[in-house]
């Protein structure tokens, strides 16, 4: 059996990240792809409740919260995202280690080889075959997020916050052509889902079909 | 401010931890010494929390377990053992690094390089001044937590597994001998407070004061 291809959304707040995952799923299954969506962090019993646990007793150290995500991701990987891969469906997930490589590297400055080093072990070999960026001026995604009233911790910091993690999606693009393609989110909905397609289409289905 | 020392409890289950712990800091408090008794896991609100989180969601993947004790160690070293030593106070802790080492790699074969990388990134340079490895053979250490009626989940398992536990505490005691101090916990624990006394004497206090 071919082995499933795997997707990340990633992004700022108020990108469009879920909207644009779910709306790939639905393409790829009507074109016969098996597909689940998934998300960061949850996607298992383990990594709801790390996520509630940070809400709850906010750890004072930040090598804490990194090592929390990590073993929610440990866990997603082992537990959903292989199995599906290796029973042959596409695995969409709303963020994934770029994520932590902003919002827990670029932010608190952790250091990239802890980082990394966590991503081998975590991850290993099921990386990635292709992550979409959805970008945005901090601005409009947080006005974004504000409307529709899903602030999470993060949105609620200073917009030059916000505009530090989007330089550090936006740095990961540039390392990383190969594996990463970026969208510009400013469009309207359907023009980015177009633009998801294009990108899913020329890196991926052209090899799995 | 001359800073704290450093002990840690080590052991399978039964062999007596908790209540040596207790002792030594009576002993210590005796003797002026200002200190404070951690166990681990818990010791902090994250600790604790990831505790019940392991119990309840019995994650898949050792990894996972593996990083979730991690990141209640970077807490627990952060928020309580750094700033008391750092503030002349000891402390004991009731496990520590070594049953990480034991329980999680000797026990599910984890690679000793993850192990000792995620203790430099949660302790360094806080490793323990000296660890006390309280020695039972399997069976009897079982029958007292039996007894007792605190069988953790580790408890419950099979009597070969608490002897690769045992073996696992003894190659540390081997390998570390500047560190660590071997003590016969099958002896009253009248003798085995003794003997805990003359290793931190003989370790500790002669620096100390």
């Amino acid at each position: 059996m071919k082995r499933g291809k795997f997707i990340t959304f990633e992004g700022g707040e108020g990108v469009g990240k879920s909207t644009q995952a779910k709306r790939l799923a639905d393409r790829l299954e009507r074109t016969g792809v098996p597909v689940i969506v998934t998300r960061e962090p949850g996607g298992t019993p383990v990594g709801e409740d790390v996520r509630d646990l940070i809400l709850k007793d906010r750890p004072t150290d930040p090598v804490t919260e990194l090592l929390l995500f990590a073993a929610a991701r440990a866990e997603h990987v082992t537990s959903v995202i292989r199995p599906a891969l290796d029973d042959g469906t596409w695995v969409i997930s709303d963020r994934f280690i770029d994520s932590t490589r902003v919002y827990q590297g670029k932010r608190y400055g952790l250091e990239p080889e802890l980082i990394s080093l966590l991503e081998r072990y975590t991850v290993a070999p099921d990386f990635p075959d292709l992550t979409l960026i959805l970008d945005l001026p901090a601005n409009e995604g947080v006005e974004r997020a504000q409307s529709r009233g899903t602030l999470s911790r993060y949105d609620a910091e200073r917009i030059e916050t916000h505009e530090t993690l989007r330089k550090g999606f936006l740095e990961i693009a540039t390392n990383e052509p190969k594996r990463c393609v970026l969208i510009d989110a400013s469009l309207p909905v359907s023009s980015v889902e177009t633009a998801v397609w294009q990108a899913v289409s020329a890196h991926l289905l052209a090899e799995a079909h």
